[in-house]
């Protein structure tokens, strides 16, 4: 498959797109997913131009994960849900809708996922707050 | 959280449970799930005593999602699947079953997720059938 540079994951990168930026290191970027399936939904993309699991590199598979357990424990902690769903999703066939590959944090049940995704964008000054206590439950693990 | 060492998983490690084994390194195990959501379901865990993402080690974490790149390569190609789902559960409130860390590989689309989950063991000699294309493919991955 050949990667599209024009995908809104590259923007962000890029910069030439806004986000809710979560935490960033050299090779990951996690920022808010704009129509989330719950409360606190956070995604987590590595910088490498990857589409799938299947072109990402082994290094851009470990530091995404590195990430994912990050911000994980930080939505946990910042959006008090006792259980968190990791999701990642490959090919257009099972349902990947942003061609660059892509990790989905949702502090939600599996029985969530049986609702249809939103189909309307988050209220901006909600997904701010919930970046503003995830941030600072990152900066909390960071210190502790 | 207290480790239960006596979760089906941490048997299936020791040994003292079988399982239809797709994978083993020093760190981690793959196996096919059981109670698949589709054929080709399968199982990565570490062997590190953890329950969810958030006991995991970073070792561990990086470790695991390396098999994880590994084995969904190889479930999409013996299984023909076109998309594959990676997902991860956290906490029996989130809907996680067995207390051990464990990532699900499936190898269909997110729409298949909202249909419930089998409620009956699957049939060995299809499971067996699926461990001998996944680890062929396997083997076709450390050769080329």
């Amino acid at each position: 498959m050949a990667y599209d540079p024009q995908n809104v994951f590259a923007k962000i990168i890029r910069g030439e797109l806004p986000c809710f930026k979560l935490y960033e290191d050299e090779s990951t970027l996690s920022f808010m997913d704009i129509m989330p399936q719950a409360d606190g939904h956070a995604l987590v993309i590595p910088k490498e131009q990857a589409e799938t699991l299947f072109d990402l590199s082994e290094s851009g598979a470990e530091a995404c994960i590195r990430t994912v357990r990050k911000v994980a424990k930080a939505v946990q902690k910042a959006m008090g849900s006792e259980g968190v769903l990791v999701m990642q999703v490959n090919g257009a066939a099972a349902g990947q809708t942003v061609p660059h590959f892509h990790f989905h944090i949702i502090p939600s049940s599996i029985k969530a996922l049986m609702r249809p995704h939103a189909s309307q964008l988050e209220d901006s000054e909600k997904l701010q707050e919930f970046v503003r206590r995830i941030v600072a439950a990152l900066e909390d693990e960071r210190v502790s």
